[in-house]
């Protein structure tokens, strides 16, 4: 084993080489965001676009690890190499998340083509969201054919994270109708192909009927893509091979249309703007403490200073 | 009547004077928060300090127009100037706001000693917390010896916006207690006088010791305020004089505690940390648009650039 490096060339170089203890800690330096992560980012940028990205998303106990893992199997079959990236916007940790994800994933842990990591919001949720983008950005980089980014809910910032996907894939129940009424909307609005999963138990009809009439009642355009519907058994491996075919033909009309270059242009612009948003607010940060800071804001205080010229001093350099 | 000038300086002089047509242009500078607002601030800010500000908050309904009302009849009895702020934070424009208080207040439209204005939000939340701070600001200044904040409801933006007064009123009603039970423990970090209105109703008792249990169960420090009880009937005035009593029994206890001082400082800290943090989402603003934003964002869309080179050049003179 190499020496632990810690500048981040030499670790995407041997990331890049497979080596996945390197891409751990470049994916730990992107997490962090801070120059690193801006350096990490300048180096994989580059070599971006080759990957395939498939979101999962759902409602707790859904069975999305499980179908993820399933997926991985399927993927291997043809040959791919895959990463996969498990998100937890609720938790504020990295553990909890890591331990379920690996113990519904633990056949694929000895396999080197697939490499598995588990994110948690860290303070910032916006700081979650550019966090997951990078991470995307350099498993593209380092070689992996797919990406598969799965994430718990459909909350704002699960909507934005399923917004990293080229392909979304919401997953429901049977039976699910009653339970979630209240998130269809949000749930259609990121859907690209619905799976069913747990199809062995009853509702399977009733729930792809649901679906159905849903999305018949959805405005959509001409050219535009309709959800499609899959049903699956993730724990039997029961319709992953035909989901991932639908997973395929969302691809092709994408690609067809002309939206999958229009999806990872809006993508990127996103990202941009994140960036820049982020930069600001921790600029704010840094500008709101200090030294400096305190003397100003203390003659604030005692009204020896109006705020708004404190301000000018403090913002000084940054107004246009 | 003098011309209309639109010069800060001078309608802050006219302002001074007692001209209401002055002081509501200086009111509209403040509201548009632009480079006018920053130059009123500057100008009202040597002559801040003698205004008391009073809070008045409640659920709709409550009758808080009403006291306010009331409040302000007994404030003239004493010979005081007052200014009155009516926010609603949830209406979007100015106009309905002022319809409904300007019908509870009439009896003061004619008095010049008192000046009454509607604020609602326009666009940004923390626009209008700032704004409210800087329109009290300009009340005090020109001369109002009490300024009275009436805002509707606990949430967030309210909360922050009773933060602005030196004494906060709020006001419940008979039988409160099973409509409000949610909202108890954010009325209870506002309150320092409470005023149970439409108090020739049934329950005032009850209600009473509702509140007074709430207050017992709330752990304050050995020289910290506890929450006082007054009831009213602001349709008749019964109990006002009583109110604005407890109100300056509150101040006098700030005052001998040092609290006053402390309050106004924290105050005027939040509102310099405001003002950094508009500034510095305008500046994101600005910088997130216009013809040099666009080709930077085209270069990012199109893989020509990676974002955080782009963000680097956009944000070229903020990093520290």
């Amino acid at each position: 084993m190499a020496p632990r490096s810690h500048d981040p060339e030499e670790l995407f170089a041997a990331a890049t080489k497979g080596e996945r203890g390197a891409l751990a800690r470049l994916l730990s330096l992107v997490e962090r965001g801070g120059e690193d992560a801006r350096i990490v980012a300048r180096l994989a940028s580059p070599h971006v676009g080759k990957a395939y990205v498939v979101g999962i998303t759902g409602a707790p106990g859904a069975g999305k690890s499980t179908l993820t893992s399933a997926l991985i199997g399927e993927l291997r079959k043809r040959g791919a190499r895959v990463g996969v990236l498990a998100i937890d916007p609720s938790s504020p940790y990295t553990g909890g998340a890591i331990l379920g994800d690996r113990v519904r994933m633990q056949d694929h842990t000895h396999d080197d083509k697939v490499y598995i990591r588990s994110m948690a919001t860290r303070g910032h949720l916006g700081g979650l969201s550019l966090a997951t983008s990078e991470a995307v950005r350099l498993l593209d980089a380092t070689g992996h054919d797919w990406v598969i980014v799965e994430t718990v809910g459909v909350g704002q910032v699960e909507v934005e994270i399923a917004g990293k996907a080229d392909t979304s894939v919401v997953v429901v129940n049977p039976g699910w109708g009653d339970a979630v009424q209240a998130n269809k909307a949000g749930l259609l609005e990121i859907a690209d192909v619905f799976a069913i999963n747990k199809a062995d138990r009853d509702g399977v009809e009733s729930t792809r009927r649901d679906l159905q009439a849903m999305i018949e009642l959805t405005e959509f355009g001409e050219s535009e893509w309709k959800p499609s519907i899959s049903t699956t058994v993730a724990t039997t491996g029961e319709g992953v091979e035909a989901l991932l075919d639908a997973v395929s033909t969302h691809r092709r009309h994408m690609e067809t249309v002309g939206e999958l270059t229009q999806r990872r242009e809006a993508r990127r612009r996103e990202e941009l703007r994140e960036i820049v948003e982020r930069r600001l607010e921790l600029r704010a940060r840094e500008l709101c403490s200090g030294a400096a800071w305190e003397r100003l804001e203390s003659r604030v205080a005692s009204g020896a200073m109006d705020p708004w010229s404190a301000a000018d001093e403090m913002l000084r350099g940054i107004s246009a």
